[in-house]
C-alpha cells in the first residue's frame, strides 16, 4: 500500500493529533482525582487527629485567616481563631471528642481552585453518640487546598442514613 | 519643550501603555461588582417571590438539576423536585412562610464562575418569627448564576444577631 506525500502528510497529521489528545486525556484524568485525593488525604489527617485529640493537628485542614468562617446552629464564627476556640469549647475532653469518622465525601470542583464537599460526620462516644452532615468549601493555596467555609449540622439519628 | 524621536517613542509607548492598564481596570471593577448585583439581584427575586407565596418563582434560584443539593437538620435534600418538595412540605400555606428577608451577605468568589454566599433569613410571623444562616454556592451557567448548593441553619434568636 502506497500513500501520496499528501497523504501521508494527513496521516502524520492524524498521528500528531492522536498523541496529543491521548496525552491531554491522560493528563486531566489524572487531574482530577489528583485534587479529590489531596481532599480526601485532607479530611483523612483530620479525621486522624480528631481521634488523636489533637485539634491543633485537626485545624491544619482550615485556612489560616481571619476570613475562615464556620456555620451552624450558634451562627456563624469568624476567623481561624474563633472556629479552633469553638472547637476547644464544644469538645473540651476526648470523652467529648469521640471517635470521628466522616463518610458518604461528594465533590463537586468549582474552577481548577475551588471546590465543593458534602460528607457526613459521626462521633462514637460513651456519653451518646451525635453526627450529621457538612458542606466544606476547600479553595487551593500555594500550600494547597484548605477549607476556607464549614458549614455543619447536627442530624437526628434517625434521619442522618 | 522639544523631544528627540526616540523620547516621543517612548511618551507614545506610556500613554498607550496608560490606556490600555486603565481600561483593563475599569474593566476588571465592573466586572466584579456585575457578577455579584447578578447574584444579589437573584437573591432579591427569590425573597420578592417567596413573599407573595410563589414558591415555583422562588425555586428559580436554583440549579434545575438532579444534582442540587439541600443540607440542613434533617440531612440532605438531592434534586431540584426533592428541594421545591421540601419548601411545599415545610411551608404549606402564606402564614407558615410568614414575610422573608435575607440579610448581611458576605461573598466569596471562586474562579470566574464559582461563589459561595453567606447570610442571614429571617421569617416574620405571627405564629412566631424563626431564622437563621445560610451557605449558598453559586455556579455559573450559561443561563446566569444558579445556586447548586444551599445548607441552611436555623439559629435561635438571642444568637442570630
Amino acid at each position: 500500500m502506497e500513500f501520496s506525500r499528501k497523504g501521508r502528510f494527513v496521516l502524520t497529521l492524524a498521528f500528531v493529533a492522536t498523541l496529543v489528545c491521548t496525552g491531554s486525556k491522560a493528563h486531566s484524568q489524572k487531574t482530577v482525582p489528583s485534587d479529590r485525593a489531596l481532599i480526601e488525604s485532607i479530611l483523612s489527617t483530620q479525621q486522624k487527629a480528631w481521634n488523636e485529640g489533637n485539634v491543633e493537628e485537626f485545624m491544619k485542614g482550615y485556612w489560616h485567616s481571619e476570613e475562615l468562617t464556620f456555620s451552624g446552629s450558634n451562627g456563624v464564627s469568624r476567623g481561624f481563631e474563633a472556629v479552633r476556640e469553638r472547637y476547644h469549647r464544644n469538645y473540651p475532653d476526648r470523652q467529648t471528642m469521640g471517635k470521628l469518622d466522616f463518610s458518604g465525601l461528594e465533590f463537586h470542583f468549582l474552577g481548577k481552585d475551588g471546590a465543593l464537599v458534602l460528607g457526613r460526620w459521626h462521633l462514637t462516644r460513651e456519653k451518646g453518640d451525635v453526627g450529621g452532615v457538612f458542606s466544606l468549601v476547600f479553595q487551593r493555596f500555594p500550600e494547597g487546598w484548605r477549607i476556607i467555609h464549614d458549614h455543619t449540622s447536627v442530624v437526628a439519628a434517625s434521619d442522618s442514613k
